[in-house]
């Protein structure tokens, strides 16, 4: 590339733009986006993307990790083409706007959500992962059907961030030689220098985790530095590249290399020297030179628009020369899962052998591997203990480790939860269809709640396979023993979160997460064994609550989830010979039950008969369906499972003394099912 | 230091200890110990403690942050002369032991709960501050009162965590010279070898952070090596140092290499076969020489001890030669506020300046730091946000950096929310009284969960400085408005949770935080103002929850925390003017409010009168107060404040349409309080 005058336009161009939204706004990061706009303009320049099409798979992806500098990536969405007017960027952070203060998975263009700090480049290892993998499954001679490259440009924050270290760390040891970061090196945080907290090498760091560091000292001028760095970084095929880009934070402001300048808008003097500055005309905003316009169609949207017609054409030769692996990705294009893929999905009846639900989910796996390609995962260092994988499985690594390939699927992820579940995210972001899952302790998804929030945000349908999820974790005690979990992520907006009491709940768990197609799902699994349960099934779980096992005119209803629901039902045998009559109900997944009809849920948990729910970790949460509560509402405790469970009076015996003392408590008094609501 | 055959004797000794311990209990994790058991012993015959007075301020800090390998921890303490027998090693991992499967902080000896990993490397560093801001603070030339070192031994886990990473960083930014870790280099994970996914070359990333690297390439047996390497770590007073320990997991086992050895009991045929190796009777269990335990007592009991009596001799010199900083130690050793403290915390009148809550905290600190010295705290990045900077506020930073003194009670966090977490629990397990707090934005308290459960689950009670509660966040959007967050963190057990109204109540907030001994506080603060209301105070409001504005007879009772309890206020002056009769309750501490007299609770919450919850976040939880629940159950939106609020209907005449149908719903019918329970 050689740059000429056409280009300092367009980087002024993209400066003000970006300094204009924040101002009219009257809120939003300028400094970030003036400094960074040579190195938008430079990787666009050469990026392979369409913006007519933003969905293209053997696009290139861009990553704005520093999601607070949102005013560079929606500029650079509308000076390339992509459906976002002047209007949109004239609404920036107003309600209802395209453009939201800091940018939604949702907005094409964007390729994740980002804004919270360090989930963005780690989504970039994902995306990266998942190119390899794809590459790998599908590319072949003459058909090279992908070799995009990931880039993200990130700052201090995203790097001071651990979940950036988890991911970064992997993303060294994998080799992904189609990662290029622009770290972002303005020396300025939101305290002031980073001298004051922030003085580590960074690039020996990234050395050190095997990634190749390059450095561009002029970021604020120097268009070729950044493209012969970008360049360059293309060329290293077997490790990760960083480039350092030394920037000014603010540049062209009066307050440029100031840590005000990154968090309120340009002062209105300010405003107008920088656009005096830039030539641009004082008095006006939110201008585009229409040279600038054409030099974008020129050298992204048509070319690119000419790229994807011809991959287009490529992948129809495709199809006919591997009609099979060109089906399958066609069908992985469309979003759709292999047909009849659901007859996989073991199921289970009254009687057969009892087994852990984390076993359970190792049989999914097992059942579902060969037929579902676009399933891929791993675990957090804990694959003996979650059994995340099944036997055949290769794993994914580089060829040369000699420990698997790049179209393996099950991905060693070392002791890395909030980098797992960021890449999980990048993973799914990528598209393909591709369904991601880690294993990790239920107790440390605490760990990756951020990842898990942006999961649920964004709409990325990766899976959490939980084990280990109760007090039933035994002598590991209180460190390893969830109790909040559930709360925390039921409280999640948009958020599965499965407690399986058997083996067709587990299934069914499965099949509504590999299904879904923007929610998350957290599958909550046991240590210990659990019995075959009369009366589930698959059809019932999937609503996420159904009657289990009932009896006419109960006296009580105990709503119970995972290795509580057969621990109820041995109550509930103990209570017939009292001569109270009980009806379980099993509640694997609040998010479904809720979504079902009124009359659905309310023949469930009907008005006029007390519900007891019977869960041993926190209560809290459960006042939506039940009127009292049998739960543990502190920590756990040391010991062989059965004997905590014990301790906790979580027994047959237990659970009856309570329905039962629930059952009196209410004689004679008038009940509304918890389900009614006022408005 | 010259080792000879007891120090052999004494390493066999932890050794077979541990392994006995892993296999009387059926359960453990018997490598990391076997391996680690030379530098346990070396490490521990050269550090300053005393078995008999596990507090005493001076000692040095040994934390085993591989928190699985406990046996070896268990070990130790029972061999120099803890008060742990050994039958408390038979009942390793047994209901109601001292021996949990994990450390646990109230075991005497044990300095912080491990086990979640990368948390106890994290605590070192708290407390390599806190020794380092003490030491500046109370050490006067000829009392030398604080000279401790800070040792942790840590695995690949601890060091593939991002929280780790991003403690160390700050370690390094620090030249925290008090800080010595031991990495258990044993290339082995659960997963199996290192190789499959952390081959990162862990001594450079640690020298980018500014650390001294040493290794000792023989770990299982070369003890002159171990000696030195830790004598030369004691000389580098400007920088962390991380001893590279090379060892083998399961050290004289069959199994010794391999990652089976990691967390499941030997064989009985390599139990045996390991007690003949190392010289001891394969067919007895618990073996300690008697003069193993001479060993420790003259090496580690005796002169412990002596120079326990010695710093108390001199620190008694020390109260007559500076009694203004003595007294205070004094009182700070005793786990006292100053007298009167209380008497510092601003209280606010009905109609006095309308301000955010972050404000008002604030105001707190300002009004609270001189007379309280043991305050010391800081931001994740966001000083200016948070406002958890009083004016004369000294930067804690070596001298040398310019920016402030060890004196100092600022710590520059960075952008490290998880890690500043950890650091909070080691300064406040470090003693003398530290109450250390962090600011970071509410949303983000969800990266440091980690660390926030074991705060609660240890009982360290630090400080969150949690600004930006809710959707008031505005333009920054649903990536940064909290929505689940205090559904979260109340069903965690032993958390306060406050969501403070106004001045007095952001007072009792931290009125109780300050007091507290045993339970963190996350202090939910607004960053839009708030008026001060009628009827709150501090005295009503350390209850958890009172009456803030009552009528006789009520039609409705309004519950509400934080910003939406003035909007409450407002409410009801519209539903009075429809004859509509309203309670309001302001609940800004749910545990707080638990812990009143039924009677009171009943009070605040009676039965007969419908109860309606409102508060701008997740529903989730308030089943235990409220009938009916008026909240956000989705992400948030991009939008100025006061327009956000609308659009999800938080106005006045919202909460008031709201309690109308919530009255008309329960017209007619018989209520009774949420609090009542069955059981
Ligand atoms: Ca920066
Ligand atoms: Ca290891």
């Amino acid at each position: 590339m050689t740059f000429t005058d056409i280009d300092r336009l367009s980087i002024s161009t993209i400066r003000l733009l970006a300094a204009d939204q924040v101002s009219k706004a009257n809120s939003g990061h300028p400094g970030a986006p003036l400094g960074l706009a040579p190195a938008a303009h430079v990787i666009w320049s050469q990026m392979k993307m369409n913006p007519k099409n933003p969905d293209w798979i053997a696009r290139d992806r861009f990553v704005l990790s520093n999601g607070h500098a949102v005013a560079l990536l929606y500029s650079m969405l509308h000076l390339t083409g992509y459906p976002l007017s002047i209007e949109d960027l004239k609404h920036f952070r107003q309600l209802g706007s395209k453009t939201p203060g800091h940018p939604e998975f949702e907005l094409p263009g964007v390729e994740v959500t980002t804004g919270p700090l360090g989930q963005g480049i780690s989504n970039a290892v994902g995306m990266a992962i998942a190119q390899k993998q794809f590459a790998a499954t599908y590319n072949k001679p003459g058909f090279n059907l992908s070799d995009s490259f990931i880039y993200t440009i990130c700052g201090d924050g995203c790097l001071q961030e651990g979940i950036s270290s988890e991911a970064s760390s992997l993303a060294g040891h994998l080799q992904l030689g189609n990662l290029i970061v622009i770290y972002d090196d303005n020396r300025i945080t939101i305290d002031g220098s980073t001298a004051i907290s922030f003085d580590e090498d960074v690039a020996k760091r990234y050395e050190a985790y095997g990634w190749e560091v390059l450095h561009v000292e002029n970021g604020n001028e120097d268009l070729d530095a950044i493209a012969k760095a970008i360049a360059h970084a293309k060329t290293t095929v077997n490790k990760p590249t960083m480039i350092k880009l030394t920037t000014t934070i603010g540049y062209g402001s009066l307050k440029a290399g100031d840590h005000s300048v990154h968090g309120s808008p340009l002062s209105k003097d300010d405003l107008r020297q920088i656009k005096t500055k830039f030539g641009f005309n004082p008095d006006k905003s939110f201008q585009v030179p229409q040279e600038v316009y054409d030099h974008y169609q020129a050298t992204i949207l048509k070319p690119g628009q000419e790229a994807n017609a011809k991959w287009d054409a490529l992948f129809k030769q495709y199809q006919q020369k591997f009609p099979e692996l060109g089906a399958e990705l066609k069908r992985r294009l469309a979003g759709e899962l292999p047909e009849g893929w659901e007859s996989k999905l073991p199921t289970y009846k009254p009687g057969e052998s009892a087994l852990a639900t984390r076993k359970l989910s190792e049989i999914v796996f097992q059942h579902l591997n060969e037929s579902v390609p676009e399933i891929i995962g791993g675990s957090a260092d804990l694959t003996p203990s979650n059994l995340t994988r099944w036997k055949e499985a290769v794993d994914f690594q580089p060829d040369v480790t000699g420990f698997g390939s790049y179209a393996g699927r099950y991905i060693r992820y070392g002791i890395r939860e909030h980098g797992m579940g960021a890449i999980m995210n990048g993973i799914s972001a990528f598209g393909a269809n591709y369904k991601p899952y880690g294993g990790a302790f239920f107790n440390f998804l605490g760990y990756a709640a951020g990842a898990i929030r942006v999961s649920a945000l964004a709409g990325h349908p990766v899976i959490w396979v939980a084990t280990h999820d109760s007090i039933g974790v035994g002598e590991d005690g209180p460190t390893h023993q969830p109790i909040e979990s559930l709360a925390h992520f039921r409280a999640m907006p948009n958020t599965h979160v499965w407690r399986p009491a058997d083996g067709n709940e587990v299934s069914a768990a499965y099949k509504v997460a590999l299904t879904s197609k923007h929610t998350p799902s957290i599958v909550a699994l046991t240590r210990q064994n659990l019995p075959q349960l009369e009366g589930s099934s698959i059809e019932n779980a999937v609503k996420g609550g159904y009657v289990l096992q009932d009896v006419e005119n109960p006296d009580i209803i105990i709503a119970a989830t995972g290795s509580e629901v057969s621990l109820s039902v041995e109550a509930a045998k103990l209570l017939a010979a009292k001569g109270i009559k009980a009806r379980i109900v099993s509640l694997p997944d609040f998010l479904n039950f809720d979504k079902q009809p009124e009359e659905y849920r309310l023949s469930v948990l009907p008005d006029g008969v007390p519900i007891l729910s019977v869960e041993v970790l926190s209560t809290s949460g459960w006042g939506k369906y039940a009127h009292q509560h049998f739960g543990l509402n502190r920590f756990g405790e040391s010991g062989p499972a059965p004997q905590v469970f014990k301790y906790f009076d979580f027994t047959p015996e237990g659970v009856a003394t309570r329905a039962e003392k629930t059952v009196n408590f209410y004689k004679g008094k008038d009940l509304i099912s918890p389900l009614r609501t006022a408005f």
